[in-house]
């Protein structure tokens, strides 16, 4: 191995924290919980961005772009979005800096204190809907559809790379509407953009459902969710997508003429993934050699590895993947011709092992004579001789498959992973086994509540693309009545 | 019109806040010097970032992301570099905010303060060198070549849209190298490809040039910059790439192992362009009835309008304008059917003129009946009655011809407005007049000050891309000997 991975049965946690700097996805800065994301994570990232994006302009989303800094009494205005939002945060108290008298590098300069603190943004709706007061006039101004691609600050006390940082990178997307109708499928339509593209993107199965109250969003009617679960059987939220209600648009007093000349609150929506997704990519597929990365969100799709022994057989081998790389970039795949003189194949093939590389081509002068070349499968860890005509096609065709065997893998182990439980003893253990139990719930916050306090679950949601969930039943913890199952976990 | 725009000749920088405005390209916000890039604005940005991130990546750098704060001390590490960024900046100095026990909203909680103050980035050089020391151990580290898009923060005390605001967003790029040669040449190849950008894609004329000593960046040997000019006359530095020397290599103590096994200092470049480019398009081609877009910035590049008077006609039209629409996107371009029914056609011909979009098609029921549509052109304001047979191939030249007449408007208005000027008594006349003047300089700073304070004009640059600066002469304000003329102007 190039470099050594706790495997996953002696330490998850640490398996995921040694992927993460080994596979050179990020690190840690010199700034408390804010990470460096470096380039190979970054490349991954930008391939999520431009899959996301182009899913929401197709539904009519503009990107634009709001302040960074929310002047501190906004956050005041909206009574459940101060309490969830306006506690742990990064607050600009001065604006210059000045020599230090005493010879000391430089100190904040008391005489530059702000009239008004700024707090950076842990989410933008309260300056958002500021700047949508002055853009909604009448119904033939909505609705707004409008997506920013940004950094957001939140003061975590405990984090970790990707999945919990003081800053991180996301997009969301606020919208207003003339009709609640419209801005609840507005928020369902979002939350589906976010289901299609961890299933067909990221090869993610989740579960979409719907928040309950506890785990709404701070100033939401209603927050949908897409749920993923995790090799370790911790649940993980992947992307949320909130119906605001008219709650925003009253704190900031953003009304519209409607076609009878009435004025109307407009209705709100809100959604956003962010770098978390990078997350639940590595924990979802990764395995003790490294990172597995579906080919859709692949910086590199195929390396290849020239093995020889003279100047001769390497100039043919890098010749014949010359060639190939050609074939396949045609064909819209990124390819990578690892020709480092340095390292030996063994140490080449684990790197690339590492850094989830779906396919590998090895070839030696034998290989070459043959018209063969080695073909290995990072997905199943399989390889393969094959004959060299038609290798592009054949290529092609494999990175399908392993995008698809890399979501049914995880799909199935998923499933096995679901179970239904009707007992409050049984819960308390299986719980902490991992995985998601199905179990009937009274609707009530009360009893979320204990049962957390007992043993850390939540419930993650209550589903909607799935008709499982739909019975009558009695609370498994209360014994009140239950309209249906909703999902527990101990989430991420 | 559909919206007033003050004339040019009127007041210039009055014309320019309108056309921001009126064009729905950016606004203010609530906070002090951030503004809201609106939906059509960022489109237009992020044409330009994505022609920019193709040409970084040609050249082999990648895109990756550092923290958006910087501890405090960071700054006192180069010397010049505190002077010329740790001044007017944002500064977190707490982590929470908490309910006023008076119960007036929120404050700062004072239990919450850190122990060390970040800085808002105004610029990375500081965060990311820290970061670069674990990654350079040895020459074969070597180059790194690292870009990220982001926003960073200026505490400027007067602002305008685009040009001059607090927050902006940016791209910086920043790269290590074994040797002082390496690292000039990718300095160097930068502004190129910033040069490239401007003409090809902005069709905006500059002058490639060394800043002199006075307004190089704080912390480089050498600044290389894009110079052009705006239809007032002034000078807009649009983009910069900085030889870096080893300034930040030894602030960080960054050393690599040479192939000799030595210890050695390693060389830096940091290079950017801003949403200040948006400034600089603007003002470059706009008019006065609005913005003039070039093609390959233009978010639409065709609009169709309708105009009819019964429903039939208005069908037959927008089914033949879905026709040529199709044809037009298979072409690659972006088209948009102006199909509002409470709006009339001179109206949204207004509109579309602002807004700047290059080619406005109108049809009616005579039209096409006769089998023509009207082809207007933004940039000569000029009207064609055309033939429908073959329009999207006349389209898609007259495209490549509006992008061309554009950049050579510019070039023929800059280059009538440069001027060589020899006597000191000229010079303080005609500086005033607007454009450039190509004067000798007998290379001092003190003479350089001297020049800006008597007349705020200044050194735009030494230009590098063009002989007719290289020729002896005297200084035209100290008299002493000069080896070159250099750009003076009254800047942006």
């Amino acid at each position: 191995m190039a470099k050594e991975i706790t495997p996953r049965s002696e330490n998850y946690s640490q398996w995921y924290n040694d992927l993460v700097v080994k596979a050179d996805l990020a690190e840690q800065s010199a700034v408390r919980g804010c990470m460096v994301i470096k380039p190979y994570g970054y490349a991954i990232w930008e391939k999520m961005q431009s899959v996301l994006d182009a899913a929401f302009k197709k539904t009519g989303v503009q990107n634009a772009y709001f302040p960074l800094f929310i002047p501190k009494s906004f956050f005041s205005r909206e009574a459940e979005h101060v309490a969830g939002f306006a506690k742990e945060c990064a607050v600009v108290t001065h604006h210059r800096l000045m020599n230090d008298p005493d010879g000391n590098g430089v100190i904040v300069d008391p005489d530059a204190k702000l009239e008004e603190e700024l707090v950076v943004r842990p989410t933008s709706e309260t300056i958002i809907w500021s700047v949508y007061k002055n853009w909604i006039k009448s119904w033939r101004d909505l609705p707004i559809l409008c997506n920013q691609w940004c950094n957001v600050v939140r003061w975590e006390m405990r984090t970790r790379p990707f999945l919990r940082t003081a800053e991180f990178l996301w997009q969301e997307g606020h919208t207003a509407h003339a009709t609640a109708e419209e801005a609840e499928a507005k928020a369902r339509q979002m939350v589906g953009v976010y289901a299609d593209f961890a299933r067909n993107t990221m090869a993610l199965p989740v579960i979409v459902g719907h928040k309950s109250p506890n785990e709404r969003f701070a100033g939401a009617l209603d927050t949908l969710t897409i749920e993923a679960m995790m090799q370790d059987g911790k649940a993980l939220q992947a992307g949320t997508s909130h119906f605001l209600g008219q709650n925003f648009a009253k704190s900031f007093d953003v009304q519209f003429a409607d076609k009878d000349g009435g004025l109307q609150y407009v209705w709100a929506t809100s959604w956003g993934v962010s770098t978390r997704l990078m997350g639940a990519l590595i924990m979802a597929h990764g395995d003790d050699n490294g990172l597995v990365l579906p080919p859709a969100l692949a910086p590199i799709q195929i390396v290849m590895v020239p093995i020889y022994k003279t100047d001769e057989e390497h100039d043919a081998v890098i010749a014949e993947f010359e060639k190939i790389k050609a074939g396949l970039e045609a064909l819209g795949h990124s390819v990578q011709i690892d020709d480092r003189d340095t390292l030996r194949p063994g140490f080449k093939f684990a790197e690339w092992e590492l850094k989830g590389v779906p396919v590998r081509l090895a070839m030696g002068a034998r290989d070459l004579a043959a018209g063969t070349v080695e073909v290995a499968r990072r997905d199943t860890l399989t390889k393969e001789t094959m004959a060299l005509e038609g290798i592009e096609a054949h290529i092609h065709g494999l990175l399908d498959d392993i995008q698809a065997n890399i979501y049914k893998k995880a799909l199935d182990w998923r499933d096995s992973n679901i179970r239904k439980c009707d007992s409050w003893e049984e819960f308390k253990t299986e719980i902490q086994k991992g995985g998601f139990l199905l179990c009937h719930w009274d609707g009530t916050a009360e009893t979320e509540q204990k049962i957390k306090d007992e043993t850390k679950a939540t419930i993650r949601c209550i589903p909607i693309d799935s008709c499982v969930c739909e019975e009558e039943g009695v609370d498994i913890y209360s014994g009140k009545p239950s309209k249906g199952r909703v999902v527990f976990a101990i989430a991420y």
